[in-house]
């Protein structure tokens, strides 16, 4: 996987290995050397498809122009992956235990943060040039949708940390029903990312309707915990943690949400924001 | 406190009646007439000066951008004065078992949403006129800031919700010591509206570095409650609405904290954040 991009050295090395090595590569705490859920291919294909797809929008612009927003595009996808990925690890290590799982997420957040701050600062430059305002609209719109994935990253990582804290402890019986709220954020998270590189508002108005749903489990869940709460002492510690991971999968939701937002407000250049709460 | 503007048909109304409007006059469920804590001179005084202020850094633009811009900035101040009064009137409602408050606070959450929505289509309109990379700066930190301070006022609400869900119920004994960590989220923001008003960014760092505290008193705050809740059951509810109202004000020194760091940005260009993460 080597690049041409390697030597360069305004540039950072190529995204695709830059992303690999994030995800595989990083020292003893990384997910298992071989891809268990065969997201290489799946990325793989996801970065060259959004590749193509973006680069049809970039003909009118002139060339210096165009490379620095395909940069940012490029920038924003890479950290949309690393965001997905650390969610799917922090929610691999709540299910199946698996400490090295939940330290791996937690570092590659620091990746998040790092690419947040490239992203705003590649946005600025962008701007600084005058683009036009479907373009401007884009970079305003990536600065938001960086801030998001970022406290996605964080998300993430309390997720992480809190799976950690129980896996010091026996598993609470009854099983607390936390696959079905992580199944519908990741869902909801990847499809906003799909709707952001697709421009699909549609798509993104469907994630919003979503989040309807994690509320409620959350709820349930808050409400089932409260309960183990009030009737066993010893499951006081335990119960706290799922408490906080719930929260923490429905502000994934809601980040997925408001990235969907965002993706309507680039399509459509109309502000959603506040429409559908109560 | 009649303004000439009143009848302008493309402005608001002047921001200082809108304001006092919003915090004194709405329904049934405002605070009561009599401005408890002397709050409508103090911030006269703060909106005025601020003004001021930021009226010697135009001149230096041409009178179309100026008054966006002066505009921009008259949004911002009046969404933060919104922020903080939500946040007060929440503390408020829980310290003093106050309904009234607690339903104002989240009755004026819905003036920031909104103020959040006018800040974004401004700034995405002076971002169309072209303007200087320092003004630039200016308009994408609102941008942020604004979007810290629309978070402020969700966490306004989850502090009310709470609030009121604890006045259904029996004071819990020993009492929580929650108002050293509510004091210090308060101050924290008031401080970052104020750096960022009068671009003071050694302030902005020194709020920072209060996140800590923070940090530390809410987890001590967390630890008293689980240790609460395992030796009687019959207080696991109030404590839980505790441990959330305790992180709720976390999470406002955090986007007290942000906003800091977004003045250091606007004021000296550089992008300080995760720099303090361990």
């Amino acid at each position: 996987m080597g690049s041409v991009d390697d030597h360069a050295s305004n540039r950072p090395k190529s995204f695709f290995d830059q992303w690999i090595d994030s995800l595989f590569g990083r020292g003893q705490n990384g997910i298992s050397e071989k891809n268990r859920y065969g997201l290489r291919d799946r990325y793989t294909y996801f970065l060259q498809d959004a590749a193509a797809n973006f680069n049809q929008l970039n003909f009118r612009l002139n060339s210096k122009e165009a490379n620095q927003i395909d940069h940012l595009k490029k920038m924003l996808l890479l950290m949309a992956s690393n965001a997905e990925q650390c969610v799917q690890k922090a929610v691999y290590s709540l299910v199946s235990r698996d400490q090295a799982s939940a330290l791996s997420a937690k570092e590659q957040d620091s990746v998040i943060d790092q690419l947040e701050k490239d992203v705003d600062e590649l946005a600025m430059k962008i701007l600084t040039l005058g683009v036009g305002e479907d373009d401007l609209r884009f970079v305003a719109m990536a600065m938001k949708i960086s801030t998001e994935l970022e406290r996605v990253g964080d998300e993430a990582t309390t997720l992480s940390r809190r799976s950690l804290e129980l896996m010091k402890e026996e598993p609470l019986k009854p099983e607390v029903d936390i696959q079905r709220i992580a199944e519908i954020v990741v869902e909801m998270l990847k499809a906003a990312l799909d709707a952001f590189v697709y421009r699909r508002p549609d798509e993104a108005r469907r994630i919003i309707l979503k989040d309807k749903e994690v509320d409620r489990l959350n709820k349930s869940i808050y409400k089932a915990m409260t309960q183990c709460m009030i009737s066993d002492s010893g499951c006081v510690t335990r119960c706290l943690h799922y408490i906080t991971i719930s929260k923490s999968f429905e502000r994934i939701g809601d980040h997925a949400s408001n990235i969907a937002e965002e993706v309507v407000f680039l399509c459509e250049a109309r502000d959603i924001r506040h429409e559908h709460t109560t």
